[in-house]
């Protein structure tokens, strides 16, 4: 019966099909898990990045065309051509902007990550993470201060330019002098340490800070003395509690990018937003971005704000549930619980639902209020597709007229999984 | 009918006691809720203490004659008088001791509370912490390091001696200068933010560590600049995760203190061991401690060491539980499932079951993984003794011979909670 041959036939594709993706998601599987991540410097993004130049401005999420920039993240790549000297004011920035003149690029083609509008320009100093195994490199700017008005988050105003001012010429040249001095700090140990002191890694990072100013201090003083400027310094990384966050993130970076181009991986290496859109990367697809519109985040808002007061302006942080952490180890961090599921049990329940899309768990990385099992980890696209269900993920709320808002829970939305999913198969028909 | 007539009278004489001791307990957990402990200074005993002399040896623990010590606390306490100069060898302290012409008296009576053996001498610093509201101060001597070797586990050998000569001589100094130049660090606030970071105060106080050092940094380098002795001092405070569970015990103390001699009040003041006997005291009835056996701890240990090997040789940081931490707070800390029942599940069994033997929620202290339900306060021996259900302690455990052997969780014994509500029952029914 021709039917049956045929339902044959197609099953044993199916079958070719799914021991290939299978042994091509342990392969990057493997390189992420392998990965020892270590925090070796910091330095201007000209001189860190392959490929940037005065004239590039990188910005969180699948490209856009510049046009299509129309809230903080416009404001936020404004600021920085003029930051950058690039520019005058606003309009003759469009301008430029408008012609090719100035180039927006997306981070993650720079080694990069971007926090919310993702901003990164030539003389910002980034966080270089480098993963002592596979060699590769991840990227981010450093964190901008606990002020509501950011760049970060769609604002440009003197007191936002000072401060950059200050990141650049104080904050990064003292961190790069510590940690060349220090031999660099190694990320995963802290990673583990603060997952069992109650951090996602995402949004939350107190204890990662404090313990990474525990190792910290010591290169600094040995590299700066006590000096005012060394002073202001420890003064930033000990109040500021969100600082590891962006040591998280190029650290994720660095890991995820160790698995990027692996033929045939239905394994996640970047989620990302720009202001209208929701876009992920897997390791078999290379380059290509999967795009849906970004669902509504489920937020807590700082007092007087409401949601109609907020909007998207892009992101990059996702880049720690890419690895695992964030929303995928919820359980971890159950002070979160105002901005995510509402309690402990719906963190609980957050994680446990992770596990059925993610590929293993991370042998160092333990959350204890599930017994010390590894946090969930690489995201299978394959996985999301049979399941629907997608990854949690936590993340910051901005105002609409730029700054932070808060923070609460995206579920992320299934079309770009099912057709980066699509995308795969239909390599691995043609492929060889 | 007499006999109702007379069941009638007992009903109202219980009532009546019932009313007095719940105003007491009202009382002294008002004292204690609305303390404000600040660390104000290191300063040696000899200075801190009312009632010290050079000749006096604080140790841990309702107090025993001389000769009922055998073992970790009486090398200990031998340690402690060579340190302090008062004989050349353990031989001439012990003629000295049995004489009476060297004193051992119990911390608790001096105002101090001692880690395990206790040995709190002359010229060793204590950290004070002052209840801004009461005025009451309760004192510890500082953490003595993480070598498994210490006085304060029974050990008394060159090693221990240098590490004791260097607290005393750098340690404690260059932390006095520091929070009188910074004015002091207002406690409270640090544990509330480390039960979100999974401490319980007692077994683990990695964050509250953190925490701390965060805080006095800078007033060591203001005071001190970053000379090789203040760079010794921050890299023994930013690698020593349990020291913070000292300035919790002095914190208890100053706590617990607040509420010490309330008439009637059935609320417990102090918790501790000597080698022999757990002992509690209450409220209502001043320094008369009540006693019995102590029963075995659950405990783990260290790799290849086993029950066998160790043994108690007294405790006070069991004062840390006295004010709603440690073992009632169990439920904050999972990274300690292993030492405390074995699971996350276990650990908020515990605190739940704390809550029925507490008179109330501490309002600021609040445990994550229970809906930030405030931590079980003041502990009631009278419910202790209705319900039979007594503390859950989280405490270290010691080598026979002397050193850290391990971690776990002691149930105490409910005879000394009977005991106490027998005394404080005799003294309502004779009082006015």
């Amino acid at each position: 019966m021709t039917s049956a041959t045929n339902d044959q036939q197609v099953t044993t594709v199916q079958e070719l099909l799914f021991d290939k993706r299978t042994e091509a998601n342990d392969i990057s599987l493997k390189a992420m898990l392998n990965a020892d991540p270590v925090l070796i410097d910091v330095v201007p993004a000209l001189d860190a990045l392959p490929g940037m130049t005065r004239r590039t401005i990188l910005t969180s999420g699948a490209p856009l065309p510049w046009s299509a920039y129309e809230g903080g993240q416009r404001r936020a790549i404004l600021g920085a051509a003029l930051f950058e000297g690039l520019a005058d004011s606003f309009e003759e920035a469009d301008a430029r902007l408008t012609d090719g003149d100035i180039l927006v690029r997306p981070c993650h083609d720079f080694g990069c990550v971007g926090s919310v509008t993702g901003v990164t320009s030539a003389s910002m100093p980034v966080l270089v993470v480098e993963d002592k195994v596979s060699g590769s490199r991840g990227h981010c700017v450093l964190y901008e201060g606990g002020a509501r008005e950011r760049l970060t988050y769609g604002v440009w105003n003197e007191a936002v330019h000072r401060q950059l001012v200050w990141i650049k010429d104080v904050l990064g040249p003292i961190l790069s002098a510590a940690l060349r001095y220090g031999g660099g700090v190694r990320v995963s140990p802290i990673i583990r340490r603060a997952l069992g002191m109650g951090d996602d890694l995402h949004s939350r990072n107190t204890a990662a800070t404090a313990v990474l100013f525990q190792q910290l201090y010591g290169p600094i003083l040995d590299a700066e003395g006590s000096s005012g400027a060394a002073r202001e310094v420890l003064d930033f990384l000990s109040r500021n509690d969100l600082f590891f966050l962006h040591v998280a993130m190029a650290t994720g970076k660095s890991i995820a990018d160790a698995a990027v181009g692996t033929p045939h991986s239905s394994i996640v290496t970047a989620m990302a937003l720009n202001e209208r859109e929701f876009a992920i990367r897997t390791a078999g697809t290379g380059k290509r971005w999967f795009r849906a519109p970004i669902p509504p985040l489920r937020a807590k808002y700082f007092d007087g704000i409401t949601a109609e007061d907020t909007a998207f302006m892009g992101g990059e942080s996702l880049i720690t549930e890419t690895v695992g952490l964030g929303g995928l180890s919820a359980a971890a961090a159950f002070s979160l619980q105002d901005y995510s599921g509402g309690s402990a049990e719906s963190m609980v329940e957050t994680t446990l639902a992770m596990y059925g899309i993610t590929h293993t768990e991370h042998p160092q990385w333990r959350i204890p209020s599930l017994a010390f099992r590894g946090a969930p980890f690489g995201i299978d696209a394959a996985r999301v597709a049979s399941t629907s269900v997608t990854p949690r993920i936590h993340m910051g709320a901005a105002l609409r007229g730029g700054g932070h808002a808060g923070a609460g829970l995206l579920i992320a939305p299934v079309e770009p999984f099912l057709e980066a999913l699509e995308a795969l198969d239909a390599q691995a028909a043609t492929a060889p």
